[in-house]
């Protein structure tokens, strides 16, 4: 992830508003959105404490990880994303989140995939 | 991404019909949606070729990638993206594609923040 985020610079990126949004860029901009929805309402603005991860867990994906209100799966997903140890989830920690999980719910309704 | 995608299994997955989707619930359906809906055109229906990758490139990602006609820029995407080279990006492969410029994009909208 980290290569690939070097290589695709927001310089790379360039936005349009000729054309209505695919599903996949809608996707990308409700990933942002709800990143943002729960970052802005405590400390560092632009990422998770522990308490805004536990609520964006709990009201985003309750219907994927049945048990995020348990204190202990929070502090294990936190624990497992914070890779600089900084006790704060970034947007890049919580995309690789959120792109587990996908992969995972893929697998999921895909039992049949070739291995 | 693999050691989060090994401890994320399926089985931490429990879908529960009975909330309605939230906004990332529905970012990571529209997700699997969109590379199941160009995957399955040809070939391993679980991977996309090269063909199927310009077809989702330029239809799902032409406002974010202006570029993605362009031969020479799906011949580096696939390059980039295809990590056990066998000419075909999975699913994995293609989420981290996804997740890496949706961290673009959040950088680009996010000029003044910190380092």
């Amino acid at each position: 992830m980290d290569a690939l985020h070097k290589k695709i610079s927001p310089s790379t990126v360039r936005m349009s508003s000729t054309e209505p949004s695919s599903n996949l860029e809608n996707a990308m901009q409700l990933m942002i959105q709800t990143f943002h929805k729960y970052s802005g309402n405590e400390g560092d603005k632009y990422t998770l404490s522990k308490g805004e991860l536990k609520e964006l867990l709990t009201a985003e994906l309750g219907n994927y990880l049945g048990n995020a209100q348990d204190k202990d799966a929070v502090d294990k997903v936190m624990k497992d994303l914070d890779g600089n140890n900084d006790g704060e989830v970034d947007f890049t920690e919580f995309i690789i989140l959120v792109g587990a999980l996908t992969v995972a719910c893929n697998d999921f309704f895909q039992p049949e995939k070739k291995e």
